[in-house]
């Protein structure tokens, strides 16, 4: 397992292996490895024969009040792990060889980030689209793997790779959840045992909607309400918000019959945390 | 000489070719096709082994108040001249299929793009340089040659070039210029008999001002005067801008010892031309 750190260095070991015929795939992450990241990379490495791994806590993608400096950070562990999958090539540049001064370019997805996530963290998703797109130039994948916990994120990369004709098949994976429920994130370290427990109100939210759901109910401010009432319970959290969308177009009135994503952040003390459901078939 | 307008034809073809070894070249161009333009195409040619022409009069890059609907088209003409250099490809997309419905994504260069034309013309340089994000994606090329015309457009894309990570050379291409000094433009065929006499000021008040600094003349406003001068004396010019700035960085004030460029934007009758000369060792 290789580990490279310069960006000319990962192009020209993805270009040399392009022309060697390999079928590349991309987990991009930000390190601090768990479970869940590690299910994507088996599926990368099962879909291609060269599987590269980023990490990279891309700074563009953290607003000014975030938790960027405290942002959980273990290498060792990671490459420790990344061994064991094991990972072809692991890409760890430095933040400055990414960002050098001057740089001004921004790739933004414009409708589809405005809503749920975006309208809280501005900024954040033209981090993400700008980061990946970067990643995509630099490792030139064939396909990337992006996990559905962050709905909108894999929503607005699909979009750039089509408008602009990235040739990369985006894959979407399932969220991989703890036994009771909690999605897997490497923010989860940030709380406390009793914040642990709280958390585990959102998915509970979120499953006791998807019942209701697959009992008829379909209107969809009928199924906030439903999580919404389980949230309620829990005075440790507090939602920042909780909707159901359009799981395509993540319009704020899903259309008769299509599938609904119901999608919520919630502050559990003074971590936020991001979970979804999407209800219907897709 | 092969004619593609599907996206996905043409990036089959050009990845095809990356992997038989070719070395692909890209001119990027509006259509009906000069001198100017012929010029970069013999200088692509030679320094690659498959020169890519691609015409597209790209919508986002022109305001609603601006001449889209009417801008000079022939691409049968185009074709027969293209043949000539030859041209490998040529890659002539429609407009809907590079911006299907929902297409919602933009690539934008902050900085470089505030001052200049960019100041005149809201949302020009990010339509530029999200056409030309997708045009690198779709063609592949190892390099693309740029006209110095476009001097903030070539900066630009330099920058997003750089910023992005594309794997592309950029090369910059010096103004080529009709026998009186009208920089070469198919906007130029707006022009009545009249008003081309009139766009002779244009190259006329750069090249005063270039007279000058060859003579000693250093002071950025004095040589900006110099040329405002020579425009005064044509009452058909009616100058949008006459700036001289950072030739590297655009900056309003040009470091001591530094090459300046001196560009202008000017109206004569409806017809908007711009122009420039770089100033100092580059």
């Amino acid at each position: 397992m290789e580990v490279v750190s310069a960006p000319a260095e990962m192009q020209r070991l993805a270009e040399s292996a392009r022309r060697q015929g390999a079928r590349i795939s991309l987990v991009p992450t930000m390190g601090f490895l768990h479970e869940g990241h590690l299910a994507l990379m088996r599926e990368a490495r099962r879909r291609a024969t060269m599987l590269v791994v980023s990490i990279f806590v891309n700074p563009t993608q953290f607003g000014p009040a975030e938790d960027l400096a405290r942002y959980p950070r273990d290498l060792d562990g990671d490459l420790a792990k990344l061994r064991r999958i094991p990972a072809d090539l692991v890409f760890a540049p430095d933040s400055s060889a990414l960002y050098p001064p001057g740089a001004q370019t921004w790739v933004e997805v414009s409708e589809l980030t405005r809503g749920l996530c975006g309208a809280h963290r501005p900024g954040h998703f033209r981090g993400v689209t700008t980061i990946v797109a970067k990643l995509f130039n630099l490792v030139r994948p064939h396909l990337a793997i992006f996990g559905e916990k962050d709905f909108q994120q894999l929503r607005a990369i699909q979009r750039m790779v089509r408008d602009l004709d990235f040739d990369i098949e985006v894959v979407p994976f399932p969220i991989v959840r703890e036994a009771d429920g909690l999605a897997m994130s490497s923010r989860n370290a940030y709380l406390s045992a009793a914040e642990r427990r709280d958390a585990q109100a959102l998915s509970r939210a979120l499953f006791a909607a998807r019942d209701r759901y697959a009992a008829g109910l379909r209107d969809p401010q009928a199924l906030c309400a439903i999580a919404a009432e389980v949230i309620a319970t829990h005075p440790g959290v507090q939602l920042e918000y909780l909707e159901a969308v359009d799981a395509e177009t993540l319009d704020a009135a899903p259309g008769a019959g299509r599938p609904i994503l119901l999608a919520l952040a919630a502050r559990v003390g003074a971590t936020r945390l991001i979970d979804n459901v999407v209800l219907g078939d897709r």
